[in-house]
């Protein structure tokens, strides 16, 4: 699978902004990746208020979604983006992929909210999901979901080959970016995608430092702190090699060590 | 507290040699350490035949184990160290602390064997345990027990501030005292201590790089590959102070992700 996460630079509360910098980079990628990746909350940007949050909230299958839909269809180029989603009454932290069809694949709804901000408007996942896309078993996690270890361990026991976590992370926890989450694909020996901002929206300024990891831990590809769009193509192969070295699947004792 | 950890480069089999290093050590911490650890199996050396584990393995409570707590006494440093223990007919990889009365507080029995060689002849313990020690209580694994998340998650869970792991870490998987050991640190909120050998035995080269990890993930203290003594001062008011700042054990939610 050719993986390609787009490392980019928000213009808050602008959906068609944000649409158009997806648009041209999924044009650019067409013919050469299978997946892009965004980083959470692509749609609207991260850091904005909770008001803004429940005006431009949208279901699953509204606007931003159907032009999201047509574009991987244009492009023949699966996409997977970060919306806030609104369900009835209830607004979630939600991930979505369309195929190179334009078919919804998934849809994932934050489990972890780190923030009282979060917590304020959002309301928490209750599963998480996976999906098949070009012969990998695919599992989306956001952003603070997969600081907990659990969260890729339960994703990696249920199949996942690749977990892609689309993320907003802070510069001053660059560390997240750096250990923690090559130490997520080597403790489990699987790919992990982390796809965060660059620059800076409000208060905030971003680590980027977006990065595709193999299954041994080491970096197939790492941005640096400026927009960009990173790729790697990745080979099942690997996750074998990788749990032939270090079985930690096969090895765990989560009888006497997992939380009760 | 204040933790030592010896780096050494084993003499394979001359427990006289091993016992020896660690006294000279002991002598020279008594007064600045609280806490000296030596790395796994530190009485015979790791890398040994089992024949010779077999006829070198000892009781908690045999020679060496007694020299091990009168050297304790007389320094008045508690010291954890890594033996091979009989047991009636059956042998463990272990830690024992005695306190710097030359009590034993704890023996841990590795729960992860990682190698055909390790399973041929040890058996593999069946439970974690703490002990408490200078306002600390403290939660011993064995190097691989390290590496799952789980491990150290539940020693955290059970009320640990400090997890302390000898290990016997080849050269070629730097990556994990590098980055793996600072993410357990970091994913708990805990102190985690990682104790390895320096130089080479028969076939092995080590990696040295033995630690001391904060609570926030960020190194008190790292050796190079050479044979060292690291100290660092631990503060208990680190682990609130980190904790306030990334609630893991509060935020996480086993019920979705925990191994079943």
């Amino acid at each position: 699978m050719r993986l390609a996460l787009l490392q980019n630079d928000s213009v808050p509360l602008d959906t068609g902004w944000q649409f158009a910098t997806l648009a041209e980079v999924a044009r650019h990628l067409s013919g050469t990746a299978d997946l892009l990746v965004t980083p959470e909350l692509f749609m609207t940007g991260y850091r904005i208020d909770a008001a803004d949050i429940r005006r431009l909230a949208e279901p699953a299958d509204g606007p931003f979604a159907r032009k999201v839909a047509r574009l991987a269809q244009e492009t023949h180029v699966a996409i997977l983006y970060g919306f806030p989603e609104r369900d009835g009454d209830r607004l979630y932290n939600s991930v979505q992929v369309f195929d190179a069809l334009g078919r919804q694949l998934a849809l994932y709804r934050k489990l972890h909210l780190p923030s009282d901000e979060e917590r304020a408007v959002f309301t928490a996942g209750d599963r998480l999901v996976t999906f098949d896309l070009g012969g990998f078993k695919v599992a989306p996690l956001i952003c603070y979901d997969v600081e907990f270890p659990e969260s890729v361990r339960a994703c990696a026991l249920s199949g996942a080959d690749l977990v892609i976590a689309p993320t907003a992370l802070r510069r001053h926890w660059a560390r997240i970016a750096e250990m923690m989450i090559p130490v997520r694909a080597l403790e489990n020996g699987v790919f992990l995608a982390y796809a965060n901002q660059a620059g800076s929206e409000a208060d905030w300024d971003y680590a980027g430092l977006s990065c595709i990891i193999a299954p041994d831990g080491k970096e197939l590809v790492r941005a640096s702190d400026q927009p960009a769009v990173i790729l790697a193509e990745l080979d099942r192969a690997e996750i074998g090699n990788a749990r032939a070295k270090l079985a930690y699947l096969r090895d765990a004792r989560f009888s006497l060590t997992g939380p009760a």
